[in-house]
């Protein structure tokens, strides 16, 4: 029998820079060593309102949020272990990539992606990523 | 050297009240912490029929045979990481959010989700939910 | 407090098999006990292009690189938790699923899998798959 010292218990992440959700499911949260984002758009986190630059500025949006809240969360971008981009603009998937590469630049090992054309988004976005963090080392 | 105590075979779930799979594939299967659901559409499991009253009624089937399920698999929606949402009726996103809240409500902290519009799903449904759980403290 | 004798960095693994990805993802990375593939489309490892025999084909293509890059990754088909599959040709899914059952035969219990149809995927593919590996020990 194996007992981890973790907490059986979920706990959704707080951070001041991600809009308060709109419906009940919780931006971030971790059950142990597992830290998961749920979709994110491209929110103004000031008006709340999407940002109406396009896929590329929303993907530049995105990431922008997801960097002011990781200190929030307790993680850094080098426990990424993937990103989902959901976009409606398959057509402008360079613009996408170009916004990426300013984050994801040589320094770092990049996190694994899964890049998949769909039909339609929340809020009528053209872009939507997940993330999904993992802590090999965790202090409780 | 670290050597878990924990098991290397993944291992298949079983509830009787989820209907055998078509296809080769395991509606719930477990590998350390970790037990992922496959992505679930709204199967009556008596009838093995799809339901048929639309994005509402078919993520509240959803939702409920998960819940029939989760005492067989030994998991409680406490344990639930995040749930990822495809529909093909983005239109009717309100339907979905509206079934969701009825189990998702105050008294929980809910999970990560990720909402998505698709083009197609199995056995042309509206809604297929994919549902990803972490134990953080396990008994082997 | 509890620390895991796991590294916390990533780590990009490699594998000869796999095409040098064109934008600044890993194919596979690691963290702890987590390994995770990015999303693939069918490519010939010797040409770098699209597989052109259509939803089946690709889908061999994609489940025999995968399998060529396993031992390199340190990975078995056996821990594998979960295949994600996108298609441009839910229409087709008998043909995916006929390529699929050649490798996840009665042998081995069959991991979780999640179907969904969506509106367009990289390099023009029509099966995209991703899959996400759990080791539950790990020797470090």
């Amino acid at each position: 029998m194996s007992t981890s010292t973790e907490s059986s218990i979920r706990t959704a992440m707080q951070s001041p820079h991600i809009p308060a959700p709109r419906f009940r499911y919780s931006p971030c949260v971790r059950i142990g060593f597992n830290y998961q984002v749920s979709g994110m758009v491209a929110l103004d986190p000031a008006s709340g309102k999407l940002e109406t630059g396009g896929p590329g500025a929303e993907t530049t949006r995105i990431l922008s949020n997801l960097q002011l809240a990781l200190p929030d969360y307790g993680l850094s971008l080098d426990e990424l272990l993937i990103a989902r981009i959901y976009t409606t603009r398959m057509d402008a998937f360079s613009e996408i990539n170009a916004a990426w590469e300013t984050i994801f630049n040589d320094g770092l090992v990049p996190p694994a992606r899964t890049s998949v054309g769909v039909s339609a988004l929340p809020l009528g976005a053209s872009v939507e990523i997940e993330f999904s963090f993992v802590k090999s080392s965790v202090s409780v």
